[in-house]
């Protein structure tokens, strides 16, 4: 097996991503929910017809496409038609998953703008439009990943076992998938954890005044009800993408 | 007194940018040293005449300026000539600062490329030229912001005691100045705090097998050879050119 498969591996990876989630969300929410943010054209012809968000996280989906990220395949732009890198392809790096298209990227920025930020900032507008939205590129990469992540962890689980996972995926049978790739367990873990990291990063984060830490509920939430859905709900869309159905 | 410059609100956002550079750095840390990542001109035209690091950095500030970023008098470009904000100015924003023209981003920079990033990362090559500059622009614009931040604390310091300071800038005393602006047990504390922070959060970070975490100590020398001393440099320096030397 591809070793970015080991179960400990893609778990290790995960985990990983919990710190750079928690403090992206943590540096965003140092500033007001600022709506103005998300509204298209509300800066002028500048920002092309995009919210300030969306010009920002394009522009830097072009910078980051000429670094070759997107050839990455735990990597997944928000826009099309970006520009070629401008480094040379990884020859040696091997793409462990099976060929596929699956983006969900319109959802997670949608879901960010509409539920994530009013979750994690205090309502209002601070005029901080130029941090804001510089913080929001980093937010809406790291949950992307994350989320997208569900490929590789889809992958692992079916590696580990294609007798359990072949049946289902032929039958199409995607309630069965979906409590196939459930593990109650790591989920409640995973929860956990992120609520002790963030309680633990957000006590310098939050204002010293504050008798609780107001981040660490609003991300665990962020987890429980938004990056372990999508996450489980791509599996299960590879899943069933994974296998030619004529086989 | 212009509340930014209250002793205790600049002890406040330094302490804040202790989480982003101490993360910024353990980001950064995931990958190898990666030498050619500030040879400039070894990816080719594209870079145009730039390392790739000078590349993502030179571009980044583009976006950024288009934010208006460096309108704000706590950030500092490393390049010239960047375009024109999009974003309307803030012009409630009061600047409570002396006029100057202090930057220090060019040394900043050589000293990141050549010893910060030698002691923060394990010597070698794995190829990840792209994510590694992507770590190093967060980690440059935050250690620019850290360092030149001795300007508000400088700043901060005078007007909270103009008779020490008028004289010793009078005389252009820069050893008296330095005394007068250290406090040594302040600093002991910062590196106390950072050695802190940088082992909790170093510790997922980490790889497991690692019997300590090799991160903490190599962050706390950055903070006590480069950033502490630097900021004080500032510090003095803009102190030196705080009063018009004919008044």
């Amino acid at each position: 097996m591809n070793e970015q498969l080991l179960l400990k591996n893609v778990r290790q990876v995960l985990i990983r991503q919990e710190e750079t989630i928690i403090f992206a969300l943590l540096e965003r929410a140092q500033f007001r929910t600022n709506a103005k943010v998300y509204e298209p054209g509300v800066f002028g012809e500048a920002t092309e017809g995009e919210s300030l968000c969306g010009y920002m996280l394009r522009e830097t989906e072009k910078l980051h496409a000429r670094m070759r990220r997107y050839t990455s395949p735990d990597e997944h732009p928000f826009f099309d038609n970006l520009p070629v890198p401008i480094l040379p392809a990884l020859s040696w790096q091997e793409n462990p998953l099976n060929p596929n298209s699956i983006n969900h990227n319109a959802e997670i920025r949608d879901i960010y703008e509409k539920q994530i930020i009013p979750a994690v900032c205090t309502e209002g507008d601070d005029s901080q439009y130029g941090s804001s939205a510089v913080c929001d590129v980093i937010c809406l990469q790291a949950l992307s990943r994350r989320i997208h992540y569900g490929k590789f962890v889809a992958e692992s689980k079916y590696q580990h076992n294609p007798q359990l996972f072949e049946p289902l995926i032929h039958a199409g049978d995607k309630t069965a998938l979906f409590v196939a790739i459930t593990d109650e367990t790591v989920e409640q873990q995973v929860l956990e954890r992120v609520m002790d990291k963030a309680a633990a990063y957000g006590r310098e984060a939050a204002e010293t005044s504050q008798p609780a830490n107001p981040y660490a509920k609003a991300i665990t939430g962020v987890y429980r009800d938004i990056i372990i859905p999508m996450n489980k709900q791509i599996q299960v869309e590879y899943l069933l993408n994974r296998l030619d159905k004529t086989e």
